[in-house]
């Protein structure tokens, strides 16, 4: 008699999410469980709530002595508004739940407050609870955001097909200059783009462009894609952090994390319209969904190259 | 001209949530905001959820080396399955979040899963998402459970009126000796008793008996209490806990944290129907609600003594 195998979760953080994932049956209630933007919960039909949560740490997400609590409190409702606007959904109701260092638990709270509490208003989300702790470690965040589906339901990762055309909202990489502080959770921009045309798959750009554009990919049953290098939205920011690092600003806009753009996948006729401008959004035209897998870029010289994903892992040492 | 007072929060957890809580406007969607064991959000008139969330902190509400991780991620979830038994509600969905120390990252992961998987199960709730960090600091997960109103109406904290009586469905005290670790959520309990009386206000004893009851009395607009001494039920960890310091079996009783029982209060006729024993639980009828504000307590030779709260306090040093 061996022991059987251990049932050990493997290394990495999106494999340790699919891990939780197989082990985690979910009933009828759940919509959509673990591994999307949100989640979606019913209890009657055409009842449908979107559900999203993010955790955000001191010396990970935000630097507290550096940035401040506003700033750590207004980003950690945004990143979750971010997830909200990659389903097309509208936000309602969230809870904001912090560690808080002891020896300036008052200020920090404030400061979270003040700094999130703009953003609640503007987006119409009602803060609704919490929980308060003081402790002897750096600060914690953690938001968890409910919101509604829209009319035409909630848009998934996985819908994509062969031939659909890939888009971004703005342009990508370097955001730790600073951008990913505030980013522009694009509600609006995705409850706009729902209303002119069947949207077949979006998220939000948080891992960066390849390891995202990747899941909806994957979740769409294992498709590829191929991108062209001179359409992809270059941030100047991705060049100025080009400057001072070895690596090429196409590599940080296609890898950076934390740009919290949507990436979107519509059908061959949709993106005509899109492009065709008849609203309001700045949209870029990124490549194209293919049948087989793997992403592929073509150069400026007419050259494709195969991207190995890299992304944002947040548990990668 | 002089400046205006400065807004700061004032010192103590309660302040500083009362302080959020005022400076915190809710729209029409929230039924009920912050303040009480769950909120209750509506998008639909007859759909209503409640939410609630609990951040636990290693070496705050558990010591994970001692522990273990299945340990801290089962009460993760207990707590807020005893935020939803205190409404009376049904849980339905929870999401997960953890800030993981890098080095077993993996391994808590995996324990913290497998602790809090056949809680959920039991009570059929359906892990629907989360978020899943490493970093170099302790410990820290987060839990928000949502759930649905029972067709009664959820029971909240404000509803007590005077000559109503108290109850609680377990004895109290010592519960640090190791039962906070393991709480029985009282969920079915909760639903047996509305299904039996109306109930008038609940919550659960989480901060202490006096700081818990102390809520539902402020709440309901500034009541008091009558408690019996002979009838408040000692956990014999209470007694075991007052060989060990110098506080005695009652002080245990009437203020530690973490019994994680209900406290609730009935009218008058509802107390005596439940008192006749028509339903399969165990009732301790501890008191009364009384017109004037605090609470007293009739001692053993009849005395009547005045209780100054104490309960627990997160943010006290």
């Amino acid at each position: 008699v061996t022991n059987p195998p251990t049932n050990s979760p493997p290394a990495g953080e999106f494999a340790l999410i699919d891990w939780i994932r197989s082990r985690t049956p979910t009933g009828p209630n759940t919509l959509l469980g673990i591994g999307d933007d949100c989640a979606i919960i019913r209890t009657t039909p055409g009842n449908d709530w979107l559900v999203t949560t993010d955790m955000l740490m001191d010396g990970r997400h935000f630097v507290l002595d550096r940035d401040g609590p506003e700033a750590a409190g207004r980003k950690a409702l945004a990143v979750n508004l971010s997830d909200i606007a990659a389903m097309a959904g509208t936000p309602v109701a969230a809870t904001v739940s912090v560690a808080l260092p002891k020896t300036h638990a008052r200020t920090i709270a404030q400061g979270i407050h003040e700094g999130l509490s703009p953003l609640a208003r503007r987006f119409n989300v009602d803060l609704v609870g919490g929980d308060t702790n003081g402790w002897d470690g750096p600060l914690v965040i953690s938001v968890t955001l409910f919101g509604t589906c829209p009319p035409q339901g909630a848009v998934t990762r996985a819908g994509a097909r062969p031939g659909d055309q890939i888009f971004v909202t703005g342009p990508l990489g370097g955001s730790l200059l600073g951008r990913h502080l505030h980013p522009e959770p694009r509600i609006l921009e995705a409850k706009a783009l729902i209303e002119s045309v069947p949207i077949r798959a979006m998220i939000d750009v948080s891992d960066g462009l390849v390891s995202d554009l990747g899941h909806i990919l994957e979740e769409s049953g294992g498709l590829g894609a191929a991108l062209d290098l001179s359409h992809i939205p270059i941030h100047e920011d991705a060049r100025l952090m080009s400057q001072a690092d070895q690596r090429s600003p196409l590599d940080h806009a296609l890898n950076d994390g934390e740009d919290f753009e949507l990436c979107f996948v519509v059908g061959p006729e949709e993106a005509m319209r899109l492009k065709a401008g008849l609203h309001p959004l700045v949209l870029h035209h990124v490549g194209e969904v293919r049948s087989e897998a793997g992403i592929r870029i073509r150069l400026a010289d007419g050259s494709v190259r195969s991207i190995v994903g890299r992304g944002f892992d947040h548990l990668r040492p």
